[in-house]
Protein backbone atom coordinates (compact mmCIF):
# COMPACT_ATOMS: atom_id res chain seq x y z
CA UNK A 1 0.00 0.00 0.00
CA UNK A 2 1.30 3.34 -0.26
CA UNK A 3 0.87 5.14 3.20
CA UNK A 4 1.12 8.62 4.26
CA UNK A 5 2.43 8.86 7.55
CA UNK A 6 2.18 12.09 9.49
CA UNK A 7 4.69 12.46 12.47
CA UNK A 8 6.87 9.87 10.85
CA UNK A 9 10.17 10.99 12.84
CA UNK A 10 9.13 11.09 16.15
CA UNK A 11 10.12 8.27 18.38
CA UNK A 12 6.62 6.44 17.41
CA UNK A 13 6.23 7.61 13.90
CA UNK A 14 10.22 6.76 12.83
CA UNK A 15 8.85 2.88 14.60
CA UNK A 16 6.12 3.05 12.44
CA UNK A 17 7.53 4.10 9.46
CA UNK A 18 10.39 1.33 9.49
CA UNK A 19 8.08 -1.60 10.46
CA UNK A 20 5.40 -0.09 7.47
CA UNK A 21 8.43 -0.01 5.20
CA UNK A 22 9.45 -3.83 6.58
CA UNK A 23 5.88 -4.82 5.99
CA UNK A 24 6.80 -3.75 2.18
CA UNK A 25 5.05 -0.36 2.25
CA UNK A 26 5.43 2.53 0.21
CA UNK A 27 5.89 4.63 3.44
CA UNK A 28 5.10 8.25 2.65
CA UNK A 29 6.63 10.54 5.78
CA UNK A 30 6.01 13.88 6.42
CA UNK A 31 6.48 16.22 9.34
CA UNK A 32 7.17 19.69 9.93
CA UNK A 33 10.86 19.61 9.21
CA UNK A 34 10.40 17.18 6.02
CA UNK A 35 11.91 18.34 2.69
CA UNK A 36 9.11 16.62 0.77
CA UNK A 37 6.08 16.08 2.65
CA UNK A 38 6.18 19.24 5.13
CA UNK A 39 2.83 19.40 6.91
CA UNK A 40 1.44 21.18 10.09
CA UNK A 41 -1.17 19.88 11.13
CA UNK A 42 -2.81 23.04 12.78
CA UNK A 43 -2.19 24.76 9.55
CA UNK A 44 -5.01 23.63 7.00
CA UNK A 45 -3.04 25.03 3.85
CA UNK A 46 -0.44 22.60 4.78
CA UNK A 47 -2.13 19.72 4.40
CA UNK A 48 -4.13 20.81 1.06
CA UNK A 49 -0.28 20.68 -0.29
CA UNK A 50 0.47 17.74 0.96
CA UNK A 51 -2.40 15.70 -0.38
CA UNK A 52 -1.68 17.24 -3.41
CA UNK A 53 1.71 16.47 -3.12
CA UNK A 54 1.07 12.62 -2.27
CA UNK A 55 -1.21 11.68 -4.63
CA UNK A 56 -3.96 9.08 -4.07
CA UNK A 57 -2.97 6.86 -1.32
CA UNK A 58 -4.55 3.84 0.29
CA UNK A 59 -4.01 4.88 4.19
CA UNK A 60 -2.86 7.40 6.19
CA UNK A 61 -1.47 6.89 9.68
CA UNK A 62 -1.00 10.18 11.90
CA UNK A 63 1.86 9.32 15.05
CA UNK A 64 1.50 13.89 15.68
CA UNK A 65 -0.11 15.96 17.71
CA UNK A 66 0.62 17.75 21.33
CA UNK A 67 -1.08 19.25 24.04
CA UNK A 68 -0.23 21.37 26.70
CA UNK A 69 0.13 19.92 30.26
CA UNK A 70 -0.63 21.82 33.71
CA UNK A 71 -2.56 21.50 36.99
CA UNK A 72 -6.24 21.86 36.23
CA UNK A 73 -5.72 25.75 38.12
CA UNK A 74 -2.96 26.89 35.93
CA UNK A 75 -4.64 25.70 32.73
CA UNK A 76 -6.15 28.92 30.77
CA UNK A 77 -9.07 28.67 27.90
CA UNK A 78 -6.10 28.69 25.47
CA UNK A 79 -4.62 26.16 26.78
CA UNK A 80 -7.46 24.38 26.03
CA UNK A 81 -8.14 25.60 22.67
CA UNK A 82 -4.53 25.08 21.78
CA UNK A 83 -4.37 21.65 22.83
CA UNK A 84 -7.69 21.10 20.40
CA UNK A 85 -6.83 23.14 17.52
CA UNK A 86 -3.29 20.46 17.67
CA UNK A 87 -4.10 17.18 18.82
CA UNK A 88 -8.04 16.79 17.62
CA UNK A 89 -8.61 19.35 15.17
CA UNK A 90 -5.40 18.93 13.44
CA UNK A 91 -6.16 14.83 12.90
CA UNK A 92 -10.16 15.81 12.50
CA UNK A 93 -8.29 18.03 9.04
CA UNK A 94 -6.69 14.88 8.03
CA UNK A 95 -9.21 12.84 7.81
CA UNK A 96 -11.52 15.60 6.65
CA UNK A 97 -9.29 16.81 3.87
CA UNK A 98 -8.10 13.55 3.32
CA UNK A 99 -11.07 11.92 2.25
CA UNK A 100 -11.30 12.37 -1.04
CA UNK A 101 -7.76 11.63 -1.67
CA UNK A 102 -7.90 7.99 0.09
CA UNK A 103 -8.61 4.78 -2.11
CA UNK A 104 -12.52 3.31 -1.47
CA UNK A 105 -11.11 0.71 1.13
CA UNK A 106 -8.09 2.76 2.49
CA UNK A 107 -7.90 3.57 6.51
CA UNK A 108 -7.36 6.76 8.73
CA UNK A 109 -5.27 5.77 11.87
CA UNK A 110 -4.90 8.52 14.23
CA UNK A 111 -3.55 8.61 17.62
CA UNK A 112 -5.37 9.42 21.15
CA UNK A 113 -3.68 8.30 24.35
CA UNK A 114 -5.30 6.73 27.77
CA UNK A 115 -5.99 9.91 29.06
CA UNK A 116 -9.47 10.37 27.19
CA UNK A 117 -10.36 7.64 29.70
CA UNK A 118 -8.38 7.53 32.41
CA UNK A 119 -6.65 11.06 33.24
CA UNK A 120 -3.96 12.32 35.32
CA UNK A 121 -3.13 15.54 37.05
CA UNK A 122 -1.98 17.96 34.14
CA UNK A 123 -3.87 15.99 31.68
CA UNK A 124 -7.30 17.92 31.84
CA UNK A 125 -6.45 19.82 28.51
CA UNK A 126 -4.88 16.43 27.03
CA UNK A 127 -8.06 14.29 27.73
CA UNK A 128 -9.97 16.79 26.38
CA UNK A 129 -8.26 16.56 22.80
CA UNK A 130 -7.97 13.21 23.22
CA UNK A 131 -11.43 12.47 24.26
CA UNK A 132 -12.32 14.53 21.21
CA UNK A 133 -10.93 12.48 18.61
CA UNK A 134 -11.68 9.28 20.15
CA UNK A 135 -15.34 10.50 19.35
CA UNK A 136 -14.46 11.65 16.16
CA UNK A 137 -13.54 8.56 15.21
CA UNK A 138 -16.40 6.58 16.03
CA UNK A 139 -18.51 9.22 14.32
CA UNK A 140 -16.81 9.47 11.39
CA UNK A 141 -16.50 5.84 10.70
CA UNK A 142 -20.25 5.68 10.37
CA UNK A 143 -20.17 7.72 7.28
CA UNK A 144 -17.06 7.17 5.53
CA UNK A 145 -17.62 3.95 5.24
CA UNK A 146 -15.71 1.98 3.06
CA UNK A 147 -13.27 4.03 4.34
CA UNK A 148 -12.28 3.29 7.04
CA UNK A 149 -11.34 5.74 10.38
CA UNK A 150 -9.83 4.21 13.95
CA UNK A 151 -7.44 5.57 16.80
CA UNK A 152 -4.54 3.94 18.49
CA UNK A 153 -5.04 4.93 22.41
CA UNK A 154 -2.00 3.67 23.79
CA UNK A 155 -1.45 4.07 27.89
CA UNK A 156 2.60 5.57 28.72
CA UNK A 157 5.23 4.02 26.25
CA UNK A 158 7.24 1.79 28.07
CA UNK A 159 10.07 3.40 25.95
CA UNK A 160 9.38 7.05 27.23
CA UNK A 161 9.58 5.73 30.84
CA UNK A 162 12.40 7.82 31.22
CA UNK A 163 10.42 10.96 31.13
CA UNK A 164 7.04 10.07 31.60
CA UNK A 165 7.38 7.39 34.77
CA UNK A 166 5.86 10.36 37.58
CA UNK A 167 3.02 10.98 35.75
CA UNK A 168 1.88 7.74 35.49
CA UNK A 169 2.72 6.10 39.14
CA UNK A 170 1.51 2.74 38.61
CA UNK A 171 -0.15 2.79 35.58
CA UNK A 172 1.03 -0.71 33.42
CA UNK A 173 3.25 0.90 30.08
CA UNK A 174 3.03 -0.36 26.84
CA UNK A 175 5.84 -1.31 24.46
CA UNK A 176 6.59 0.62 21.44
CA UNK A 177 6.32 -2.70 19.19
CA UNK A 178 2.87 -3.18 20.38
CA UNK A 179 1.64 0.14 19.89
CA UNK A 180 2.92 -0.13 16.28
CA UNK A 181 1.15 -3.26 15.47
CA UNK A 182 -2.23 -1.81 16.41
CA UNK A 183 -1.61 0.60 13.59
CA UNK A 184 -1.00 -2.41 11.73
CA UNK A 185 -4.21 -3.93 12.64
CA UNK A 186 -6.04 -1.06 11.84
CA UNK A 187 -4.34 -0.59 8.32
CA UNK A 188 -3.84 -3.72 6.86
CA UNK A 189 -7.08 -5.08 8.82
CA UNK A 190 -10.79 -4.36 8.12
CA UNK A 191 -12.18 -3.18 10.89
CA UNK A 192 -13.24 0.88 11.05
CA UNK A 193 -14.66 3.11 14.29
CA UNK A 194 -12.41 1.09 16.47
CA UNK A 195 -10.16 3.40 19.36
CA UNK A 196 -7.40 0.33 20.04
CA UNK A 197 -7.06 0.44 23.86
CA UNK A 198 -3.73 -0.02 24.95
CA UNK A 199 -3.28 -0.50 28.49
CA UNK B 1 -28.33 24.98 47.84
CA UNK B 2 -27.67 28.52 45.86
CA UNK B 3 -27.47 27.29 42.23
CA UNK B 4 -26.24 28.80 38.83
CA UNK B 5 -28.27 27.03 36.27
CA UNK B 6 -26.59 27.95 33.16
CA UNK B 7 -28.97 27.51 29.67
CA UNK B 8 -31.56 28.10 31.92
CA UNK B 9 -34.64 28.79 29.13
CA UNK B 10 -34.28 25.87 27.01
CA UNK B 11 -36.32 22.59 27.51
CA UNK B 12 -34.09 21.34 29.90
CA UNK B 13 -33.26 24.25 31.31
CA UNK B 14 -36.93 25.20 32.26
CA UNK B 15 -37.52 21.90 33.79
CA UNK B 16 -34.57 21.32 35.51
CA UNK B 17 -34.83 24.70 37.25
CA UNK B 18 -38.74 23.89 37.95
CA UNK B 19 -37.66 20.59 39.77
CA UNK B 20 -34.61 22.13 41.50
CA UNK B 21 -36.47 25.50 43.02
CA UNK B 22 -39.39 22.99 44.35
CA UNK B 23 -36.08 21.04 46.09
CA UNK B 24 -35.86 24.33 48.13
CA UNK B 25 -32.93 25.53 46.06
CA UNK B 26 -31.70 29.18 45.36
CA UNK B 27 -32.12 29.07 41.62
CA UNK B 28 -30.23 31.84 39.85
CA UNK B 29 -30.98 31.14 36.19
CA UNK B 30 -28.81 32.45 33.44
CA UNK B 31 -28.91 32.60 29.78
CA UNK B 32 -28.26 34.66 26.85
CA UNK B 33 -31.47 36.27 26.72
CA UNK B 34 -31.64 36.75 31.08
CA UNK B 35 -31.88 40.02 32.44
CA UNK B 36 -30.10 39.34 35.52
CA UNK B 37 -27.65 36.81 34.61
CA UNK B 38 -26.86 37.32 30.99
CA UNK B 39 -24.61 34.91 29.54
CA UNK B 40 -23.44 33.56 26.19
CA UNK B 41 -21.13 30.56 26.99
CA UNK B 42 -18.60 31.28 24.01
CA UNK B 43 -17.69 34.58 25.11
CA UNK B 44 -15.17 34.21 28.33
CA UNK B 45 -15.76 37.72 29.19
CA UNK B 46 -19.87 37.25 29.81
CA UNK B 47 -18.73 34.29 32.24
CA UNK B 48 -16.82 36.69 33.98
CA UNK B 49 -19.45 39.21 34.69
CA UNK B 50 -21.72 35.83 35.82
CA UNK B 51 -19.44 35.11 38.42
CA UNK B 52 -19.25 38.30 39.49
CA UNK B 53 -22.86 39.19 39.70
CA UNK B 54 -23.77 35.60 41.32
CA UNK B 55 -21.07 35.76 44.02
CA UNK B 56 -20.11 32.50 45.54
CA UNK B 57 -22.15 29.62 44.63
CA UNK B 58 -22.76 25.81 45.42
CA UNK B 59 -23.75 24.45 42.64
CA UNK B 60 -23.20 25.19 38.77
CA UNK B 61 -25.22 23.25 36.22
CA UNK B 62 -25.34 23.72 32.80
CA UNK B 63 -28.18 23.15 29.69
CA UNK B 64 -26.57 25.00 27.26
CA UNK B 65 -24.07 24.31 24.25
CA UNK B 66 -25.01 23.77 20.80
CA UNK B 67 -23.08 22.09 17.98
CA UNK B 68 -23.78 22.09 14.23
CA UNK B 69 -25.19 18.81 12.35
CA UNK B 70 -24.40 18.12 8.53
CA UNK B 71 -23.25 14.82 6.84
CA UNK B 72 -19.34 13.83 7.27
CA UNK B 73 -18.53 15.29 4.02
CA UNK B 74 -20.28 18.57 4.44
CA UNK B 75 -18.78 19.28 7.65
CA UNK B 76 -16.17 22.20 7.40
CA UNK B 77 -13.57 22.57 9.50
CA UNK B 78 -15.24 25.63 10.84
CA UNK B 79 -17.80 23.64 12.29
CA UNK B 80 -15.86 21.42 14.25
CA UNK B 81 -14.28 24.63 15.67
CA UNK B 82 -17.57 26.17 16.51
CA UNK B 83 -18.83 22.95 17.72
CA UNK B 84 -15.83 22.68 20.27
CA UNK B 85 -16.30 26.26 21.26
CA UNK B 86 -19.74 26.83 22.04
CA UNK B 87 -20.85 23.46 23.78
CA UNK B 88 -17.32 21.94 24.57
CA UNK B 89 -14.97 24.84 25.74
CA UNK B 90 -18.28 26.77 26.97
CA UNK B 91 -18.62 24.36 29.65
CA UNK B 92 -14.80 23.78 30.20
CA UNK B 93 -14.90 27.81 30.80
CA UNK B 94 -17.68 27.87 33.11
CA UNK B 95 -15.43 25.50 34.97
CA UNK B 96 -12.01 26.79 35.24
CA UNK B 97 -13.88 30.55 36.13
CA UNK B 98 -15.92 29.01 38.38
CA UNK B 99 -13.37 27.05 40.21
CA UNK B 100 -12.88 30.03 42.89
CA UNK B 101 -16.41 30.95 43.09
CA UNK B 102 -17.50 27.48 44.14
CA UNK B 103 -18.04 26.19 47.67
CA UNK B 104 -15.71 23.29 49.04
CA UNK B 105 -17.63 20.48 48.28
CA UNK B 106 -19.70 22.15 45.31
CA UNK B 107 -20.37 20.70 41.97
CA UNK B 108 -19.94 21.26 38.31
CA UNK B 109 -22.78 19.65 36.38
CA UNK B 110 -22.29 19.25 32.45
CA UNK B 111 -24.34 18.64 29.69
CA UNK B 112 -22.97 15.94 27.11
CA UNK B 113 -24.80 13.23 25.14
CA UNK B 114 -25.21 10.12 23.87
CA UNK B 115 -23.18 10.84 20.45
CA UNK B 116 -20.05 10.66 22.42
CA UNK B 117 -20.31 6.99 22.01
CA UNK B 118 -23.22 6.41 20.22
CA UNK B 119 -22.68 8.53 16.86
CA UNK B 120 -25.86 9.20 14.23
CA UNK B 121 -24.95 10.05 10.73
CA UNK B 122 -24.41 14.31 10.55
CA UNK B 123 -23.45 14.17 14.47
CA UNK B 124 -19.41 14.15 14.05
CA UNK B 125 -18.99 17.49 15.03
CA UNK B 126 -21.90 17.36 18.20
CA UNK B 127 -19.58 14.18 18.80
CA UNK B 128 -16.38 15.67 18.86
CA UNK B 129 -18.00 18.42 21.36
CA UNK B 130 -19.68 15.76 23.30
CA UNK B 131 -16.34 13.62 23.50
CA UNK B 132 -14.49 16.13 24.66
CA UNK B 133 -16.71 17.30 27.36
CA UNK B 134 -17.02 13.78 28.80
CA UNK B 135 -13.24 13.47 28.87
CA UNK B 136 -12.36 16.86 30.87
CA UNK B 137 -15.24 15.59 33.20
CA UNK B 138 -13.36 12.79 34.02
CA UNK B 139 -10.06 14.88 34.31
CA UNK B 140 -10.91 18.20 36.11
CA UNK B 141 -12.40 15.72 38.63
CA UNK B 142 -9.33 14.33 39.81
CA UNK B 143 -7.78 17.60 40.44
CA UNK B 144 -11.14 19.96 41.80
CA UNK B 145 -11.68 17.64 44.21
CA UNK B 146 -13.28 18.44 47.27
CA UNK B 147 -14.90 20.29 44.38
CA UNK B 148 -17.11 18.05 42.09
CA UNK B 149 -17.34 17.68 38.23
CA UNK B 150 -19.70 15.57 36.46
CA UNK B 151 -21.76 15.33 33.19
CA UNK B 152 -25.13 14.32 32.41
CA UNK B 153 -25.16 12.13 28.97
CA UNK B 154 -28.62 11.29 27.66
CA UNK B 155 -29.67 9.70 24.41
CA UNK B 156 -32.54 11.76 22.96
CA UNK B 157 -35.19 13.24 24.44
CA UNK B 158 -39.26 11.55 24.75
CA UNK B 159 -40.65 14.78 24.60
CA UNK B 160 -37.88 15.99 21.38
CA UNK B 161 -39.16 13.11 19.64
CA UNK B 162 -41.19 15.37 17.45
CA UNK B 163 -38.05 17.04 16.51
CA UNK B 164 -35.25 14.53 16.20
CA UNK B 165 -37.09 10.89 15.74
CA UNK B 166 -35.99 10.86 12.06
CA UNK B 167 -32.22 10.88 13.50
CA UNK B 168 -32.10 8.32 16.31
CA UNK B 169 -34.15 5.18 14.69
CA UNK B 170 -34.30 2.65 17.22
CA UNK B 171 -32.85 4.53 19.63
CA UNK B 172 -34.63 3.99 23.12
CA UNK B 173 -35.65 7.66 23.94
CA UNK B 174 -35.39 9.22 27.72
CA UNK B 175 -37.84 11.13 29.44
CA UNK B 176 -37.22 14.58 30.18
CA UNK B 177 -37.76 13.93 33.94
CA UNK B 178 -34.84 11.07 33.83
CA UNK B 179 -32.58 13.62 33.09
CA UNK B 180 -33.31 15.86 35.73
CA UNK B 181 -32.99 13.76 38.11
CA UNK B 182 -29.46 12.98 36.87
CA UNK B 183 -28.82 16.68 37.72
CA UNK B 184 -30.19 16.28 40.98
CA UNK B 185 -27.65 12.83 42.33
CA UNK B 186 -25.46 14.79 40.96
CA UNK B 187 -26.23 18.11 42.84
CA UNK B 188 -27.12 16.94 45.90
CA UNK B 189 -25.04 13.93 46.02
CA UNK B 190 -21.67 13.17 46.33
CA UNK B 191 -19.98 11.63 43.36
CA UNK B 192 -17.88 13.30 41.06
CA UNK B 193 -15.71 12.51 37.59
CA UNK B 194 -18.92 10.41 36.45
CA UNK B 195 -20.51 10.76 33.04
CA UNK B 196 -24.31 10.15 34.06
CA UNK B 197 -25.14 8.04 30.81
CA UNK B 198 -29.14 7.93 30.22
CA UNK B 199 -29.40 5.49 27.54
Amino acid sequence: MKILLVGATGRLGTALGATLAERGHDVLGASRSDAAYPVDITDPATIEVLYERAGGVDAVACAAGSTPYKPLDRLTRDDYLSGFLNKALGQIELVRQGLPAIAPRGSFTLITGILAREPIVTSAAASVANGAVEAFVRAAALEAAPVRVNAVSPTVITEALDKYADFFPGFEPVPLERVVQAYVRSIEGAETGRVFELG
